[in-house]
């Protein structure tokens, strides 16, 4: 299992490097707002059901946008750990990621244009299950920070174009 | 239906004026990696299963965590659209999005260190059913932009504290 994911790391990254037009892509999410603050979502052949709780208006049928981003970075650390785990030859058994997120409503509310909507700060707590030296998990943290995809988007603005039109109903 | 979202919303406003300690709040993410990527999420009441494609050694048990960067963002569109509709009296009678994020792994892969491991750049595309005049939309939108809280936190960065520790397996 191990040797064989490592396999899949070396096959992508060979491919990558040799047809560098293979490493691009571009993911979609499709969404439509249903009743109040339900949302439907289709990702590939995924389905997500998003939503407010009930003190807000909504009708808590999922988790809301603001946790999606929590549950994308706590994912985003893990599966960046056991790929460069696996590439770099570091054994790690398992992995476990918490991560919080202080939000003042304030912010979306208008209430206080200084308050920004999103998140004021995050925590993300790593449990990294392994026999590996101290050192080869600095290593390992160190590549992972570096390279997490969601970790990057959160600390460097990604450029976003957005274009609104009406439609029928 | 709708005038209750805005009794909702009304008393929540009002609620964060009054008591601007009730509009802050933590949210949290856990998650556990099992076999290859494939990871399991809570957030409050709900689960999600989070995972990567097969080509990249995954077995697509679920969105990968970039996907849910989109979905974050489109369904935090949505909802924001829906509320400061609702707030602003604007009729708005349906909100759909798409959000597609181009990608180059060679970012993730190290291949190249010039290349970010997020998204290069992010499209939004909102479509508003509605029968108010452009002028009201307009209005709309300037609105929900500058309150989204996922558009926020894609724009300007969010301080993140990684702490990591080693646990027995």
């Amino acid at each position: 299992m191990s040797s064989s994911l490592a396999d899949a790391i070396v096959a992508a990254d060979s491919q990558f490097r040799r047809e560098p037009v293979k490493a691009r892509g571009t993911f979609k999410s499709e969404s439509t707002l249903g009743e109040r603050f339900r949302s439907e979502v289709r990702l590939r052949g995924h389905r997500l059901t998003v939503d407010e709780p009930h003190g807000i208006g909504g009708t808590d049928a999922g988790p809301t946008p603001i946790e999606l981003v929590l549950a994308a970075l706590g994912t985003c650390q893990e599966i960046t750990y056991r790929a460069f785990a696996t590439a770099l030859g570091i054994p790690l058994a398992g992995v476990a990621v918490t991560v919080e997120g202080d939000i003042d409503f304030r912010g979306f509310f208008a209430i206080d244009e200084h308050i920004r909507p999103g998140f004021e700060r995050i925590r993300v707590e790593v449990r990294l299950d392994s026999s590996a030296s101290d050192e080869a998990l600095e290593r390992l943290t160190a590549a992972v920070n570096r390279h997490c995809p969601v970790l990057d988007m959160l600390s460097t603005p990604v450029p976003t174009a957005l274009s609104v039109m009406r439609v029928a109903g």
